[in-house]
């Protein structure tokens, strides 16, 4: 449990130092008290400085998902809002889904510095390792039918793309559906899972791995991170912040009715339009040209006779 | 419990009557346990004979919904080969969903003589008395999409017109998506719920409620019963059959690809084709009329200005 009010008053003195007497008066406890909170804080991660005369200077904070890092100038406005964290779970999309069954509201985010049994689509794992990822799960309840859920995930890839372009300098890419690569290797999965009515959703979770400071040898082969390719680590608080606001907007756009929006952003962060490419399906498998994402999300391919086939899913080999 | 054993020795007689040595040496207990089996399926409504000098005989079998009464000449392959059944429960949707989330397999159903908690589409009840309705929940996992759950929708409805319509000669007929109506009175519910990934289902629980011999007064105004329209019960048990037959047959037509054979079916038990209706959506209302199903089970409804819109879902009312 972070102490808030203590970070938040150290976080908003204007020279840095804010005495032990001011700490005191504002949270209403003793002097002993507020140095037993600040050790609390310095075992969790937080540099913070007390000099005798000039009182408490916060000088770090540490690079963890804790809520209060995460919320501290976050720009959303419901995504977020409540962030739950763990430093290691089975799933944050498993503790999503069970939370979101019994009731909690939408904008409600999971996040875990460790999966140990992450989740990728079509019940493969996630290489969750302990250091340096961002898992994370957000729990939504737009009014829009089971059928509309393709929407939804092209509108997370593309936030996951721009998220990382902008906090890291990077090339993303997105293969449809919903990986996103760097130099043609994985650094994002995005797994979506609802529970639904015939004909409404009761909720959908939304869940998102990054590679963000993992270090490669913790990961699969064909997988990267954005230090790994970037040379240096980046701040996972940031990304988090980044990628909640965009996905928000994004979220927006598509419950508001503007999905055309979500489409043109995802053509402009792909490099597979165009592309010949190979398309495994659970019976069959067949080459074609990726020519376009239609308007409902599905995947356009141009067979070799001639035929174009909607695809609603499956997985996508780039042949070039 | 029931002693299914003992049972299926007195069904299989060829003169009706099994001697209580027989009966022994089937079930490998004394005569004084026997007796006591005996006793016990008496007091779960079942009327058995006992005679001296001939044995025991089955005069009759209660019409509750017990597992071994609806497996006893069920045609199925899968559907209710295992039937979980409760006297009174919240709710068989709720019921089966929590045992799919457990992994508990394809074919499943839960049955109940009495819900507390009924619920049908869009967050209504289902008034689900003590006495007369049959209602069941069937845990399916089909090799499909989200979106193409309406497909079993429609499967459904058409499972359960049919057996109505077979078993009590009634003219049921279907208001899209999946009312079922006997005299324009709603004698089916239909709540079909699922938990899914972007791009296919975990699971879908068909959850069916029909109200088959319940007095007209413990049901709304809008609502009737099938002895209600006949004037005499019918037997809850068979009904249950053939409507786990149909909807299994349905159910293989809609896997195997033959899903316009379900449409063609639809289209025969509907009355609404061609008719004035009015929509209601959660956004607006409207009128036109209802000229088609299209192939993915979505209504096609021909509005005043000549333009052609396609409902996924929504409140139907003819206006005739």
């Amino acid at each position: 449990m972070i102490d808030e009010e203590i970070l938040l008053v150290l976080k908003s003195s204007n020279d840095g130092y804010v005495s032990g007497e001011e700490l005191s008066k504002t949270a209403g406890l003793s002097r002993a008290a507020i140095w037993k909170r600040v050790e609390s804080l310095r075992n969790e991660g937080y540099d913070i400085e007390a000099s005798p005369h000039l009182g408490y200077r916060l000088l770090g904070v540490p690079d963890s998902l804790i809520p209060s890092e995460i919320k501290w100038s976050l720009k959303t406005r419901t995504l977020g809002r409540e962030v739950i964290s763990y430093k290691k779970i089975d799933s944050t999309n498993t503790a999503a889904y069970d939370m979101a069954k019994k009731g909690i509201k939408e904008g409600v985010v999971v996040v875990a510095d460790e999966q140990t049994k992450g989740r990728g689509r079509l019940g493969r794992t996630w290489a969750s390792p302990a250091r340096g990822g961002v898992y994370l799960s957000c729990i939504l309840r737009p009014a829009m039918s089971p059928g509309e859920v393709p929407k939804l995930t092209l509108a997370a890839s593309i936030s996951v793309a721009k998220t990382i372009r902008e906090v890291s300098g990077l090339t993303a890419v997105i293969k449809w559906p919903n990986d996103v690569l760097i130099n043609s290797k994985k650094v994002s999965g995005i797994l979506l899972e609802m529970k639904a009515e015939q004909d409404r959703l009761d909720f959908v979770i939304i869940g998102i791995g990054i590679n963000v400071n993992t270090p490669l040898k913790l990961l699969p082969k064909i997988g990267t991170s954005i230090a790994g390719e970037l040379g240096e680590e980046i701040s996972r608080i940031k990304l988090t912040q980044v990628l909640l606001e965009n996905l928000e907007a994004n979220y927006r756009l598509v419950t508001n009715g503007d999905f055309s929006k979500v489409i043109d952003e995802w053509k402009d962060l792909t490099d597979m339009l165009g592309s010949r490419i190979r398309i495994t399906l659970p019976n069959r498998e067949f080459e074609g040209q990726a020519i376009d994402v239609d308007s409902d999300g599905t995947l356009l391919v141009r067979l070799d006779n001639g035929f174009i086939e909607k695809i609603f899913s499956g997985d996508v080999r780039l042949l070039r």
